[in-house]
């Protein structure tokens, strides 16, 4: 049995200002070709299909497109929850209809624990939830924190569930763990986001979303696809991909990565505002990707942006390298430390020294909570 | 074969602050009863089936719930169409896969003029479009108002039907006409946002949305079905129905008229308010209401809100009968008026009279264009 594992489309994202609609129409449009020569015997989408609860039309209309092309017209089984950033109402709305031609489109999370079953495998869907609503739903006052969240929900599957057959579990969630995180530490902080990976040991396949990269874990049947573009700088060194996952009967699984290549890249490039200008680089550049260029001239430069704009039709952020000042504010702020001071006092000249604004009495009092707390939570540890 | 015409049910209402959800989930769960006892081949929604473009998610849920009930649970077809109040591309979400319980949801005017085709019976769907819209998907640049673009697109349909056929019409618009209105005469009035009803004499039955009263309009085969709920107290006095049409081979129909009765009517009553605390006179009136009251009192009186909601828990405005100086005014008015002067100096009169306002040289200047648009209109005639 084959199937795609995709999540985190965000339709109707905007990005320094900028609708990424029409690259994801691109993406989603390479998206189904490969749909189309895998032929897998179903699509996974685990939440985030829309970047917000209300989305824009044309995310509205977009969704609608590819679901359409995928399903009806590919005639491929969708299986899909809602995340964090959908509207779980919203995104219900016809659920019951999709089900008629094998869309499985789960938005909200209730006491109905049975499996979605695609060619004799069972996918096991949670949207995403606060801890609030599951412990409501549940009537289990313990549950507090997002891991316990789930470990109660998984309890109520493990309950109704064959582990001689092959169980998928599909999620949106703060998955961490695995093989290489160092990390799991983080979880015994109270009140974290976050989700053990051991947690989904009963499952042959996990199908997560919520964190934008493939690489976001390293465990062996706990994943997460990426998202379908970059959504922001920080992901700009992240690779994107999909996941064509074949299970075997006994749940044994190979997975191949398949790439989406959007018409523009996103990426980060710097020097001088001579340098970028330069008509030799430009030719070796991707001109047309969405870029945040950092520029490495000192002094007052006019325009610089006009001028980028003309060779980098596309730059979607645009910053000077630090300013000597505030380096030099540095160095001398690491010069004067001295070890006597309260750790209020210290944060005090350190804010006083890195900002222009004045640290005010109500400043210091929520500088005295937090590092109050902070020292809380290292004593109890 | 026998439908039933509804519209106008505005989910998502807010009424002076109130959201209308809960009358409206009763209303909708009477209306499915009517459903399951009469067994039509068809529910026609003409339009509005939300108050605005992004209902709240209750109202979301309570369509999603009501429409499940009617097309999956009791197995009917349903024909729908978007109105004014409606977001068509929000409301078109999904829309291809509502076809395989024949539920046909037309959210958006496209070139398509083919019909959906119940029971022998073709329903001509025609969702609400301002008159650009239409302009631009006909390619007719002679389109400008409403009348204009409904003719156009009953023009399109001609060309594909058949008229030895039953034919219905499904539509959203402002339709003047018929046996005993007078109001035809603001059709000729340029940019009006009217349709003629004789544009419909193609058809057997016309189902239209958009006026709230089943007796908006008294024509034989032009029909509104009122909306679902009083929405305002200027429709305090309008029957509310839903309409049950048996129509024949050749096209003649009966029609019978449902009421659904809302929990809470919705009423204008007035009186002093000792009359109106007075226990018999509570008694008497269903005091749960949504009521409109105007008082007679004259003078101060201390809180009369407080003291009526505690008879009237449902009282959403509150009103004191016009002042008696504003009365007398107008009754000076009244005698004060002369016939030598021009249209302009009456108005200018007119205004400071009746207003604590002064009649500006801009507000003068924009009344003086609309008496000479007023006599140019007149003079065309």
């Amino acid at each position: 049995m084959k199937f795609i594992h995709t999540a985190d489309w965000h339709l109707g994202k905007l990005v320094h200002g900028v609708y990424m609609t029409e690259e994801q129409r691109e993406v989603l449009h390479q998206f189904a070709k490969v749909v189309e020569e895998e032929k897998p015997d179903a699509v996974v989408i685990a939440g985030d299909l829309y970047d917000r609860s209300i989305p824009p039309t044309s995310a509205v209309e977009l969704l609608n497109e590819m679901l359409f092309k995928i399903n009806i017209e590919l005639e491929t089984p969708i299986v899909a929850i809602s995340g964090n950033h959908d509207s779980s109402e919203r995104l219900s709305f016809g659920s019951s209809w999709f089900q008629h031609s094998k869309f499985y489109l789960k938005g909200k999370v209730d006491d109905q624990f049975s499996p979605v079953r695609v060619n004799g495998v069972n996918f096991y869907c949670v949207p995403y939830a606060e801890p609030g609503v599951i412990r409501q739903l549940l009537g289990d006052d313990s549950v507090h924190s997002h891991q316990e969240a789930m470990k109660a929900l998984i309890g109520k599957i493990e309950k109704e569930m064959d582990h001689r057959e092959v169980n998928v579990f599909v999620g949106h969630a703060f998955v961490l763990g695995g093989k290489t995180s160092e990390s799991e530490r983080t979880l015994s902080v109270g009140g974290s986001g976050c989700v053990g990976a051991e947690l989904f040991a009963p499952f042959h396949y996990t199908a997560l979303g919520h964190l934008h990269s493939p690489d976001a874990i390293n465990h062996e049947t706990v994943r997460y696809s990426g998202s379908l573009l970059k959504y922001s700088f920080s992901e700009a060194k992240q690779r994107k991909s999909i996941s064509v996952v074949t299970i075997e009967e006994g749940g044994a699984f190979s997975i191949e990565e398949k790439t989406l290549m959007p018409k523009r890249d996103m990426r980060e490039i710097e020097g001088t505002l001579e340098e970028l200008l330069d008509p030799s680089r430009i030719q070796k550049e991707q001109a047309e990707d969405y870029l945040k260029i950092t520029l490495h001239d000192r002094g007052a430069i006019i325009d610089p942006m006009g001028k980028l704009r003309q060779a980098y039709p596309n730059i979607l952020h645009l910053e000077r390298q630090i300013d000597i000042l505030d380096q030099r504010k540095k160095e001398g702020y690491e010069m004067k430390r001295e070890g006597k001071k309260s750790d209020i006092d210290l944060f005090a000249d350190f804010y006083s020294q890195m900002t222009t604004d004045s640290f005010t009495a109500e400043k210091r009092k929520i500088m005295e909570r937090v590092i109050q707390e902070a020292r809380l939570e290292a004593d109890q540890k």
